[in-house]
């Protein structure tokens, strides 16, 4: 049997209740499928970490995490007692760029037994993927500030792209819309307003889309992109975007399909050379931290698109079909974000057992 | 009686078959009302004045427009004839920054008769406004490509923002909150990714709040905030944001009431110094260009924008309630994009006529 060696970052928040329902459900498939896992747990990226040892992470943070297969990620921060940018950046995103985890990609779909905010649209009408760059970008951290504390204050941030950065992200987002039916890829762009490193990204996009002659391509300026998420959701197979911009895009569009608490997200690395880093959409959401009532389906989710990344996507699919099984059923199971009465922990057990017994 | 000086740009597009419906509701509320309104027509900020010029602007156009007391301008952009980002940073985008018109203005209103996409909202349930910073931000057009057309091509381009620039917006915003019911203000924000620009904005917004201490104020990251608009657009009352975000929101604001082709917007030079600008939210619409068929509400809405500016409070709210009236009877009289089979100019007149009636 193939083994595979995950590591297990459960962070703060809701990320130390929902990582265990992960686990629950990693294990129930993986008893009926030919594979196993081997986890270990790392008590770093956590503001109790950061109390600790006045950091985020370990100094050999890298060495440590390298050799595993995949990082099975709950959520980090804890502004009451870190900085927001500075457990992010002192985490997250030291492992997006560390580990060259270039490829953001998010599911938006609609599942079955979830309500759209959106009148009228049904399962089926909504089944994208936002790709969103996720090393470089608006999320550099070169800049400063001229004249600190006075009337005269400037303060300037670099956005960053390179070619290597852009011509990656568009290949593996053309990639992933071969892969698909509709073979239709969106670019969010913003060229009339940001004048210099946008009409660069335009011009990216069009010499990739020469590459991919069977896929059809348009692109909208971000301020309509949103827009025609509410209004046309079913218009999108993949949307490919800026750091900045899939961060907005891969928020909305879960929104868009009731899914906040429950959407996935992959950080990857497509050569494989370092792990990939698998967490939910959600934070850490401080607000109901402790009350047991956080929805595992972001891990869940999370946990089969790691399996699929691993190769197992029997395995995978196993858990999504689970997943899909039980919020079809609907009712009490269900966690309160969803209009249910159950907890965390009862919601991870329904879907374990559903898998259990479906495989 | 009262004169005002109204410079009128229609500008490309759809904005050349709005504009005159503007003027229409304009004429007939100042007929009952003791106003005068004289204008003066530019044929520049065009693709027409573009090609026969080879720019978007006169050289003395600052000259030239910065007596009147306001501008009525209709949209810009042909990108088939010039790349938008040569033709809005030559011509609006000049306006904005030369003007110094650093308040860009837009209500997100669920108006009678319209049906918004989101789920079981009805009129009075969503009713802000976005306050967007309108001259610096992201919009620099500083930076530039380094090893250009090279596999090491890096393109770099700055975000600047200034005290005094956003000092002046959040003051702008703390007022209008002030100004209404509910005193809320919500700030948007992205400072646990882009680390130097936005905890900077985030610290500026808690120096300005101890100033206001009976508003209430909370902030959301952008990413979040855009799926609260959908999920939760009964929270706001007013939004300030950055010169990007506040594009993004004051797009997606409109699209959640269902209004994108109606909304309306004021470009607003506080101090009174320089003219401010009016213009509807959309844009040159180059697909329904010579069909007649586009939606002059924007147009007018920004009428009564600009009249409200004036001090013309009456008026202005004058032409509202006429727009108001024709939507909530709806039917026949509507442009298409609202399911009626009227044209811009018959919509037009019947909006103006109801003003007339009216008063
Ligand atoms: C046309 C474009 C440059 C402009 C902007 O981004 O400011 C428009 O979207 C707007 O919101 O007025
Ligand atoms: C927490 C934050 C830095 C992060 C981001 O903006 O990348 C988050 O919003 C995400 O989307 O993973």
């Amino acid at each position: 049997t193939r083994t595979h060696r995950i590591a297990v970052i459960p962070g703060d928040g809701i990320g130390v209740e929902t990582v265990p329902e992960g686990i629950k459900a990693l294990d129930a498939v993986a008893a009926n499928h030919d594979f196993e896992l081997e986890y270990t747990e790392y008590d770093f990226a956590s503001a109790n970490y950061w109390l600790k040892h006045g950091k985020m992470l370990p100094d050999n943070w890298f060495d440590e995490l390298k050799g595993y297969d995949a990082i099975f990620f709950g959520a980090v921060g804890a502004p009451d007692v870190v900085p927001d940018h500075v457990s992010l950046w002192g985490s997250l995103l030291k492992f997006r760029r560390g580990f060259d985890q270039y490829a953001n990609v998010r599911p938006v779909r609609l599942l079955p037994g979830i309500k759209s905010p959106l009148a009228g649209r049904l399962p089926g009408d909504i089944d994208f993927y936002v790709v969103r760059e996720n090393t470089e970008g608006e999320y550099s951290s070169v800049g400063g500030i001229m004249f600190p504390e006075t009337d005269r204050e400037i303060v300037m941030q670099e956005t960053v792209m390179t070619r290597t950065g852009v011509d990656r992200i568009l290949k593996y987002a053309f990639e992933l819309a071969e892969s698909r039916e509709r073979k239709h890829l969106t670019s969010a762009t913003k060229s009339n307003g940001i004048s210099i490193s946008m009409p660069y990204w335009d011009e990216r996009v069009k010499e990739m889309s020469a590459k991919y002659p069977d896929i059809s391509v348009d692109k909208f300026h971000i301020d309509i992109l949103t827009a025609n998420f509410v209004l046309h959701p079913d218009w999108f197979d993949v949307v490919v975007a800026s750091n900045l911009f899939g961060d907005i895009l891969s928020d909305l569009g879960p929104a868009c399909t009731g899914t906040i608490g429950v959407a996935p997200s992959g950080n990857i690395n497509p050569e494989r050379i370092y792990p990939s880093l698998f967490e939910p959409v959600h934070g850490s959401a401080p607000d109901i931290v402790g009350k047991g009532i956080a929805n595992p389906v972001g891990q869940i989710w999370s946990a089969s698109m790691m399996l699929n990344h691993l190769g197992e996507h029997a395995a995978g699919a196993a858990i999504l079909e689970g997943i899909e099984r039980v919020l079809t059923r609907g009712g009490d199971a269900l966690t309160p974000d969803l209009g249910g009465s159950g907890t965390t922990i009862s919601l991870g057990a329904e879907i374990a057992t559903e898998i259990s017994v479906a495989t």
